[in-house]
């Protein structure tokens, strides 16, 4: 998200503590904190399980309608089970009372219609000062092996589901994308019907670029990314529709003959490593700092 | 816990808000958001899960030692698996950055290897103003049918597995039970022992009392509790010490003739149901907003 732009100290910080937390004992199933989500295997199935945080000043200013931002809650992880192809089983909702609880209600009532998820359980509690909120999210995969950010592959395709910069226009206020902003959709659909077919996926929550970036030092590759061929929103601001994130589209590599079951924008190809993880247009990315929403 | 003792209005609100949660749709394993965890089918395996959040001011102070912090959060939500008799698989953290946050990692790490428990994955946010904290734990149901809330039967016998106030005296500053209310252990040996023996089960954590009243709610029964049997840290400070919460012992309610292989304290008895669930001694207890820490 691109509503707080933080200092470099709490850039740094951010960074020490998630690598810190990936020195702790991890469970196999936790990809090395690396991953959208954790992975665990029951019997023959899989389950994905994923915990999203949400703060006000953060990620939604004081006078959010809070039905919008119960909303985007439950797209947020729902967005991460789309990026493994997995069928979500429920939702669990972390509550600090306060700030319009009425139609926070209302607005996880109708995601969880809208999305046709259930509630599993949660935790409500009184809390001083501004509201978080953290949800969970558990699915199950419908495809194995689970899709993950590793795994393109040397002349892979690298596609995107939808337009982007959406929601970074709604953010300004254009009416068209208000909904892009307030209330946007997790690519369910569109991941359980790509996870066979896929190489690599994940979610763009953090903007294009530096979602790219992950991907491409996941695996190890280099992508080469074609920016006449992304789908924006606003051409003359092609830079900040790459950059804002919150669109919660689906990123994936697929091989060139790959029979793809979505309608998908094919943006750029993957090239075996070069000095960058990242080369747009015919400009190598140094700096993932500058390219999105950075939060590890 | 009891370093809040929220009005009446925060009390209305968060009842109300519990109320509006449990009228959305719901997963039939949410247990109608009734009891301490999720249970979730899974082939043959039974999964538990649950979620809780703490919050500077309303769960610890300003000055806590943020490893403290840590580690009750783990053991807060390993006592909710061991109220099921589960075995832990995972805990998923979600954190907002900014107070202590080295000790807090410290604190982790000792409760991770304390009970054998890894990390699955989280969320890091930075937040503004006070510290709040969530986490997520799962574990795979050891017996079948899974423990819960309900069950009781008349005449079967009311247990506790530890002495009561404890953590009250610690938070006090005794120094022999400061452990007590720091580095609470979570009961997961205890409760997998007992969860093919139990009628019913859950883990105090709100006070004795409310949580007697609520298991007996749950089983539509009313327990009658023999004071002088009830094991307490300070018998002078009885009321105190079957009030204040944060023991993270187990209750649960057994036949008189169950051979338990646990050493429990047997407090009181499973009667039908009479005109309150609750019964200390000879008195009738009406209202359950003066038995514990309430927050639903």
């Amino acid at each position: 998200m691109a509503l707080d732009h933080r200092s470099d100290w709490d850039l740094v910080n951010e960074s020490q503590f998630i690598s810190a937390l990936k020195a702790l004992p991890l469970h196999p199933g936790a990809r090395g904190l690396m991953d959208d989500c954790a992975v665990i295997k029951v019997g023959t199935q899989s389950l994905i399980i994923t915990t999203d945080m949400m703060a006000e000043d953060t990620h939604f200013m004081p006078d959010a309608d809070m039905a919008d931002v119960a909303w985007k809650l439950v797209t947020m992880n729902l967005s991460d089970l789309a990026s493994k192809g997995a069928a979500p089983i429920g939702l669990l909702l972390g509550h600090s009372l306060g700030r319009d609880d009425a139609r926070f209600l209302e607005g996880l009532n109708e995601a969880l219609t809208a999305f046709g998820v259930r509630l599993l359980g949660g935790d409500t509690i009184a809390a001083t000062g501004a509201t978080t909120l953290s949800m969970t999210a558990i699915g199950r995969a419908t495809h194995h092996p689970v899709p993950s950010r590793k795994g393109a592959k040397v002349n892979d395709v690298v596609y995107v589901t939808g337009v982007l910069g959406r929601a970074m226009l709604g953010f300004e206020g254009a009416a068209e994308h208000l909904d892009a902003f307030n209330r946007p959709r997790a690519r369910l659909d569109e991941g359980r019907a790509l996870a066979p077919h896929v190489t690599a996926m994940m979610d763009i929550s953090d903007g294009l670029l530096l979602d790219c970036w992950r991907l491409a030092e996941a695996g190890g590759v280099t992508i080469s990314l074609d920016p006449a061929a992304i789908p924006v929103a606003d051409a003359a601001r092609l830079d900040d529709c790459l950059r804002w994130g919150d669109d919660y589209e689906l990123l994936f590599t697929a091989p060139a003959d790959a029979d793809l079951p979505v309608a998908a924008h094919a943006i750029g190809v993957v090239n075996a490593r070069a000095d960058t993880p990242l080369i747009l247009g015919q400009t190598p990315l140094t700096n993932p700092q500058n390219l999105g929403y950075n939060h590890g």
